[in-house]
């Protein structure tokens, strides 16, 4: 993907184009994006910058007004993700990474400003919708995404569509029980799939593996404070024992989770992304292990377990941009 | 439902019905259904008289001649609901009960004789389609249909729409692993929702509980052959103990699954049916309270969980008339 000139837009839809807003705890980017997903144009600034809803609100529209004044063609929606981005009342709640004073309505007031279709989702949805803008799953109609980060997040394409459910709720697998009884989950509930497969869920099995092995780990001479995913991560890959067998345990509680969401809902294809992932086939081996022995027959050989398309967010804007596009084209092909 | 006259039919479809085949192990039923769900007219026949499948194909095309003798209006669509039904290659494959010699194209046959558009599904999600075209399922988007028989099948609306996922296998949630390592399941795996939540489920359940408990049971005095879900359904009735306490651990088990279930697919309402749910509240009660008690705090007073509009299997026939119906109604829609 990347770097297809203009003139190959589609040419049922000329001179239109999508902006795709991604924000980040840390970075907010802003793309252009045509409708084969390529990016045309991208503006970043820093999220934590602005305090208040209303100031960040300001600074996205100064971006999309400078890309309105260097793109010459028509601006045909805008798609958003957002931690606690809510599809269903276009509100971005309250995401505990950013700190506003209260719900931003930021689909209301960018459709106010603008006048066109705009679309919010959160986080995990939109690594699922760039995998089928311009990932590893386009032409897939049934797929799982999964990211891992402070805790486990998903988007689940079933039949070609990206489920929402009551209250946009469907997919947020990240509370399915896998230990009935077991670690303690913040949702108030126990053993959690988060509980295990999150950076917190490894540092939780790291210190409980501590307790129960007595496998050796250069990783004790840390302050527990400073004992963290990516430490074990890259201690494992130099060889460390104890932090090995973590992510050993992790991909087995994954695999068994990826197993039962795929009698859930019947994938091709499961996605992962987020850091933890950096730990490559560490994690990634045992996880694939403990899924093909926990699938149930009828589904063996039908699904592939694989990396996302890309860890460098490329596919966050595109996925955005999709997000509006899609709906849209909907409505289109079924007129024609 | 029922009873509505002919003249309140769908005026932009006027002159059209739809035929519904429900086939059973014991019987098979075929209807003619107008676009409100009505049943015009209805036959019936022993499924198991045919030993064959192309001398039940037969008896299926005299049935359908018969009844388009008898009605005037235009045939539009041909829905059917069969055991092992599959949406996605229109045969029904190997059902247990139903010993015919071969995988039957039931879709390719009839639409061939009859020229119209003909759909597959299981059984399973029959009882879905029948709750959403004529049940309590009517006007709701998302809601999950459970049947409890032989095994668990369930049929589950996401977004208005019923999963289907990769070679059909979406919401075959009888093989959802409840009890990591426990009971063995004739899928090959172990701990399966089916392996307690079904009718030999309960059978096993209230053997486990006779080797484990110290309740009274009038039942011990039967051959254990004839133990059934039936029974001890009928035995709690009575008063007996440890059919009520086997009933109260299905209901466990079941109501921390459907907890589970509410995560992947975010429903608004939980419709059980099938033989088990006859014990009523003695299986309904423990389930609700499980439910509730696992269920996680986002999703608290915003799903139900209740019987199924009927457990005559009326709905079925008006299920399977709106498989083809609604498949219809969405291109009609969408291009108005």
């Amino acid at each position: 993907m990347g770097g297809a000139p203009f003139f190959q837009m589609n040419p049922k839809m000329p001179h239109q184009f999508y902006i795709g807003i991604d924000i980040g705890g840390t970075n907010t980017r802003i793309a252009a994006v045509d409708s084969n997903s390529n990016i045309l144009l991208k503006k970043q600034f820093r999220t934590f910058e602005f305090p208040s809803g209303s100031e960040f609100l300001s600074q996205v529209s100064f971006s999309i007004n400078d890309i309105l004044a260097e793109i010459n063609f028509e601006l045909a929606g805008i798609g958003i993700g957002s931690p606690c981005g809510n599809y269903h009342t276009g509100v971005i709640d309250a995401p505990v990474n950013i700190k506003w004073d209260r719900p931003l309505n930021i689909k209301k007031v960018l459709s106010q400003i603008y006048g066109v279709e705009v679309n919010v989702t959160n986080d995990a949805n939109l690594a699922a919708l760039g995998e089928k803008a311009a990932g590893k799953a386009k032409g897939l109609d049934n797929f799982i995404s999964i990211t891992i980060g402070t805790g486990l997040g998903a988007g689940i394409f079933v039949d070609g569509h990206l489920l929402q459910g009551n209250i946009g709720f469907a997919g947020e697998i990240g509370h399915l029980t896998v230990d009935p009884g077991g670690r303690h989950c913040k949702c108030g509930r126990r053993g959690c799939l988060e509980t295990f497969v999150s950076a917190s869920g490894i540092v939780r099995t790291y210190l409980k593996e501590l307790s129960n092995q007595t496998l050796s780990s250069n990783l004790i001479q840390q302050k527990i404070e400073n004992i963290s995913a990516e430490r074990i991560s890259s201690d494992a890959k130099s060889g460390d024992q104890m932090a090995t067998n973590t992510l050993k345990i992790t991909g087995e509680v994954l695999g068994k989770a990826l197993a039962n969401m795929s009698i859930a809902y019947a994938p091709e294809a499961i996605f992962l992304s987020g850091g933890p992932v950096g730990a490559g086939d560490l994690l990634l081996k045992p996880t694939k292990k403990s899924f093909y022995q926990n699938l149930i027959k009828n589904l063996e050989g039908k699904i592939q377990i694989d990396y996302s398309y890309d860890q460098s967010n490329e596919l966050a804007l595109a996925g955005a941009a999709y997000l509006v596009r899609n709906d849209q084209q909907l409505v289109m092909e079924n007129t024609l």
